[in-house]
């Protein structure tokens, strides 16, 4: 697998953790350029994290990956994988996180792939805390179950959104008015896979 | 089913007639507001279209319904929904499609979503036809396999890539740098499933 720190390459790091799968120790610098090497590129034209690297072949996109490892994995029922209109239901979490809340949290750091100047950008970045903000609103009010995403059952949903929830500080999101969102993170944080998928990331795993 | 004229919609519109599946004609005005009414907010709170009305409630999410229809219609073998890693390749795709392309292209008419001053909209806006365009090229050089997206198999992504190049003129895509997507898109068009769509969108369909 190829991952840096604190990408949305945990959602899977974390869900793979919960499955019971091993994953290698490649840790690719998303700020340094390495993911454009071409080893890199020759399985991810996209050449962006998060790619997993399986026995057949390279994987992108976090919801991907994540309902690969659901369906690879049926033993830690981490999807409804069989129910097509549960597994949409999840699947759909996923997909927000995934082009609304990553992309709104990407104009703080990443406004270059829409604008050229520099004026443009910072207007961006004035926004994320608004827009991010607004995103996780919703999540708060509408769409995380409890006491996971998808109700009684832990699954890839809440993997991800764990993920995305560790840079609302960063963000400038207003944590008062996330207060279910913010307990998720913290009991998340206290499973085994999202310790080890840390520790890894870190260098401080064994 | 909700859906409005030439949204990301149209995309299960087709895969769904590829399918063989009805699809009611409730018409959603996207530009009209008429998403954010409250019967169509009950079943989805982010008032966006396309929403995809089922016997069970609501999905969201052109990805996560386009895979809901092909696990729903197994006949028409509209991914490879039994196959973890083959089905991760087409969710990839068609992720890439949504948080990418989309976005990319939401920038020209949604830039609002992301910024507060004209200056910086209007800056997004000039630089679509560029990150349109590139995203476009990668999917030229590197992921339409031929002669569908997958290779022999006509998929959901097919479905969707045509919904998305729709939009390419409106963008200001160079297509003359993009010949295989061009006829990737005239394929589809005439496939049966793709003209009722289009019959359903403006009305023409008794």
């Amino acid at each position: 697998m190829n991952h840096a720190r604190d990408t949305g390459a945990r959602a899977w790091k974390v869900a793979g953790g919960e499955a019971g799968a091993n994953y290698e120790r490649v840790r690719m610098g998303c700020q340094s350029g390495d993911q454009k090497k071409a080893e890199y590129r020759r399985g991810n034209a996209k050449a962006r994290v998060p790619s997993l690297v399986t026995d057949r072949g390279v994987l992108t996109e976090t919801p991907a990956i994540l309902a690969f490892i659901a369906q690879s994995f049926p033993a830690a029922a981490l999807a409804p994988v069989d129910d097509p209109f549960e597994f949409g239901r999840a699947q759909a979490f996923n997909s927000y996180l995934c082009s609304t809340v990553h992309v709104a949290h990407a104009h703080r750091m990443r406004g270059y792939r829409w604008a050229d100047d520099e004026a443009a950008i910072g207007a961006m970045q004035k926004k994320v805390p608004q827009s991010v903000g607004e995103c996780f609103g919703l999540i708060e009010r509408e769409m995380l179950a409890g006491p996971w995403v998808m109700g009684d059952a832990y699954t890839i949903c809440d993997a991800y959104l764990f993920t995305l929830a560790q840079w609302l500080e960063a963000d400038g999101v207003d944590l008062a008015k996330i207060p279910r969102v913010m307990d998720h993170r913290r009991r998340v944080a206290e499973r085994p896979a999202a310790k080890r998928a840390i520790e890894v990331e870190t260098g401080r795993a064994v």
